[in-house]
């Protein structure tokens, strides 16, 4: 049976794979594409899923942009995508348009139409959106099958010593998505630095010969070099499309059931997922926190889905 | 010129006075009322408030039920209101329908449909409606004519020593609605609390003689019973049409300019409006605190707009 | 009977005005004084009570230095008493010694040598030196007769709009203080902006005719012009001797009773001295707030207590 | 060349070790002990103190209790250690007597009596005494050799998901300990949970066959019950003499360089050690973590220091 997903993104170059992933794997149906501002401004985030859509040929899928800030914290942009928010690659003129709701709505209208517990919320920006959602409309929370999200982590920050960008660029909004009493899984960095785009994940894809495979090749180029000169990396770590994996086929993402709790308050550790590890979880504890990847099945998936879709599309 | 507000509030006994004054005073225009989580819990203050319009015969404005519970703090109810949130009277049943649309939307539909520069905001509840609508739409900031709340105070506090009940309520929408680059009016404590029902008041109001100043009699009665009880008051403070009645006629309600910010993190003084007075301010602060009441004048407008309400209801 | 005093101070233009009242008037007998890091760094307020005393020809009293940083935050000296900590007068090489213990272990040694129940400490700067005092002997919160404090205030701010400098420089010791089990009184600055030197204030000190007269005027210059500048007043207020006066003669400084607790984690009130008057206090609340000043009383003991040290020096 | 160390402990089960390591190893020479309300409220930890240093026959080394309680916190017993602090065996009548002076003072006079650079503090319980030691004489952190203490953790909590017992007891006084400039070594949990007092362990000390391993037999089975019952461990993990360990041989306990500071202030994060792993430390970085502890090595260290000091005792 497919998954339905929406996906709430902030693309970004690994939100465009994930993009890619959500729309070309099989066993998932890619029902609703939100905007959030985070690793760039809304209107840059919103303006690369539009690209990358027409780009990857996702054309039937409604997209609506959303939130253009935290809810009570300044706009920081993310070096590690550039200028554009997506530098690296050209992106086509848009063929796709704009639904004219705001991405909350977009989001509140999609699962209430769709039969209770069918709808998976997969977000991989900060979680603005979905915090405003559930605040503005509280009988999602129960409508929701689950939430699969990036970000955060156990032992892993990127943001500060202790926090990742998604959630500390907006810390209250994260607070409000993992205390609402729905499934919450966070696919956070202890498992997204194991998704590194490789040199033979490039030569993978560089196999596949088509403009969308280049156009990925452009985007893991421009990437890895940003990760090396802000973060040290060797090869980047491609976050957004693991929470995809995850919905696809869980077995790839390892989890453990604990409390997380976000913080809000702390002056060293604002926005730090607090994942409690001490005891074996409550059967009702309703977070889980990834804990390792499947990388090269992890591979396999992205490679297949960026072949399917380069080739729809040039068959069109 | 009359004014054009939305009422954004939590009836509640103070709120109830609110409505009538915003709508039996002719130089006001009450375009819309919307309820949130506060005083009581959701249900209950959009059931009085839709009794309240029905005894006060303010049939003709759209009505929607707002947030149930802040941004992030947990839901409290103030038990100056007793167990229904408007202990003291009994309500008719409403013959006013409520508006199917969410308080949010009809907040952000409202502003949107008319003129730039033509709506005030009113609230007098706790401020997550209001909140969570420039969140969602930015562009309401700039439409909005201004703000004029109540909540808040300068040197006087109810909830803790020093934060009152609204604002501590969700001091983190509290903070957003301050931030917001809109003219905010603050009429606070230190006002409302020079607004009281004394028995001359109580007197003036029985001799109108209508079954509407006959509730509100009772409105008092309990208040007042509720606020010796609990903040040890000889007469209760009728804080809500203050803000109402600044907007009717600002020289009722005098104002300082100076900044004013909220408390989100204190130990003991969160949701504190830290108002600075240490200097004159800028010129282009864009937030006031009411420092002084013309309590005469205010009850002049309060009784008489009870007069013309209760008079318009039995001639119909 | 006298009162025995150590005043803990930071010299300072008002700090030297409070040691002449504390050694000058015949009520009190100043039996210690110490010196903590706080309106300038701690040695230059050392040297500058050394150099204050011996002007005034106080030499029979031990003084000790004390901690030269507060115990969490950073230091910051305070513009009001220029590059030295007390421009505006030459002082005279000192002929006072410097007691070789620290100023911490000169409190608990006078307390301790002392019948229970006979020392008032008299804190004018920020509070290390009693906090680190009593967290290292906990017998002396019992043993000390009371804490006559100058810094806080109820509705007052200097170093942000709701809080004072000697405890914003400290808030974590001001809150140990505060939350000791001994009689705390806040001399802050709700009073202390009422103890104007005004010129008539001046007038009188002139007349005295002696050089301590005239050395008391060049610190009135500087401090008047100072506080011109930076905050804005026609006279310059004269903090640390109202907590002096208020030993010497009580009813010249009127209080009321009310619990006081300081905050040390706001965003925006850091180090503010809440104050709870929203009912009664407790009979055995700990804390009480100066309300108000006998301004004319104040400067009366002021002045005498300058003629009567200024004489005896001439005589000397 | 012999290492002088004052330890500074609240003992509580493995500060028994602790200080059976350090006065019984060889390499180092333990100058002074003093005491600190942690594990157990003061008094009881300074007669358990006393108590073990006359069972392994420590009577030459000073001893002085100092802080009652945390600098703002209030004081919070751990149930590890049972009613007595030291719960599992029977201490002898104390032949051993305290010294006069407070441990803060014989911290001071100790470090300030020997060369600059010879003295190091093992601090294993809360960080009150050595922060109160280093405000009150800030000379103190330029004359010590290092601080390697036993507390925090980079990945591991116990009192909170990510705050170790010491630290959280004291966060503000680990803060100051954390901030000075001196260099820190901190010995955590990451470390001393794999310090764990196996089966093996405990037959290599019973083939000891002195009283004093039955003693420390006997703390060892009450610690296991108390650690099986409260965090669920299969056996209690020793740490505070992997601290002296790592002063006896730093080759058994591997160190990253790292940037530590402690929170403050957070609402899940309060005491947590908050540990920079995301680059390479800069050379001048003053602090570094325990990651990892050549185990059976450290046992040989502990099991011969009992052995030493079983003998001589018997000797005796």
């Amino acid at each position: 049976m497919t998954r339905k997903i929406i996906l709430d993104c902030d693309p970004g170059h690994d939100d465009a794979i994930a993009l890619m992933l959500a729309h070309g794997n099989p066993d998932i149906d890619l029902v609703a594409v939100t905007t959030v501002g985070g690793n760039a401004f809304l209107d840059k985030v919103t303006r690369n899923a539009l690209g990358v859509m027409t780009m990857a040929g996702i054309t039937d899928v409604p997209i609506a942009a959303g939130c253009t800030r935290p809810l009570l914290r300044q706009v920081e942009e993310a070096a590690e995508h550039g200028e554009s928010g997506l530098d690296g690659v050209v992106l086509p003129p848009p063929t796709v348009a704009l639904d004219p709701r705001h991405g909350v709505d977009l989001i509140i209208d999609t699962v209430m139409a769709a039969p209770p517990g069918t709808i998976t919320l997969v977000p991989t920006g900060p979680l603005t959106n979905i915090a405003l959602a559930i605040r503005q409309r509280p009988e999602l929370v129960d409508r929701v099958q689950e939430v699969v999200l990036m970000g955060g982590g156990v032992h892993v920050g990127n943001w500060s010593p202790v926090a990742e960008f998604n959630i500390k660029t907006d810390p209250e909004a994260a607070r409000i998505v993992f205390e609402a009493a729905w499934p919450v899984t966070m696919v956070g960095l202890d498992v997204t630095h194991q998704a590194l785009a490789t040199d033979q994940v490039n030569d993978r894809i560089a196999a596949l010969g088509t403009p969308l495979a280049e156009f990925v090749l452009g985007l893991f180029r421009f990437f890895r070099q940003a990760y090396r000169d802000t973060q040290g990396f060797d090869f980047p770590p491609v976050h957004d499309p693991v929470a995809v994996a995850r919905v696809i086929d869980p077995s790839i993402v390892s989890v453990v059931r604990a409390p997380i709790v976000v913080e809000t308050v702390g002056e060293h550790t604002l926005g730090m997922t607090v994942t409690d590890l001490r005891r074996t979880a409550a059967a009702d504890c309703h977070t889980q926190a990834a804990t390792a990847l499947a990388a090269d099945r992890f591979w396999d998936l992205v490679v297949d889905a960026i072949d399917r879709l380069g080739k729809a599309k040039t068959d069109a």
